[in-house]
């Protein structure tokens, strides 16, 4: 089976990465791109029957810093 | 309207950063995690109207490799 975690940071958690993005489609000539926030996607293959639980304390531990990023688990 | 576009590294390109987060869960006490990928995640606030080619001409020019990586593109 297998999962896959989203991991963003926080509203209001300043983003440079995804500033330098939109700076640079911007400079390219991409008009009306008003933000942009830039994230991780960690896809996991597991063993049948990991519980979402489990997924979580994954990401509690080890995936997300939840002082300032958020994570949301999605089974695929 | 937002867009969200998912970036992965191809099949068969070696992935050190999910190796080591393989390997961290392991040494943690995760067992039956089997296969770690990360890829990275970037929304987008467009303005509304913008076509799904446009937001692909933005991964094709800056936002993938794509000589190692595949994007995929959700409006959200």
């Amino acid at each position: 089976m297998k999962a896959r975690v989203h991991v963003m940071l926080k509203e209001g958690v300043l983003d440079p990465q995804g500033e330098a993005i939109r700076h640079a489609l911007g400079a390219m000539g991409f008009e009306g791109v008003e933000g942009v926030r830039q994230g991780k996607v960690i896809e996991l293959d597991l063993a049948p029957g990991t519980t979402a639980a489990r997924v979580g304390e994954m990401c509690e531990m080890l995936l997300a810093n939840t002082v300032i990023e958020s994570y949301r688990i999605e089974f695929v």
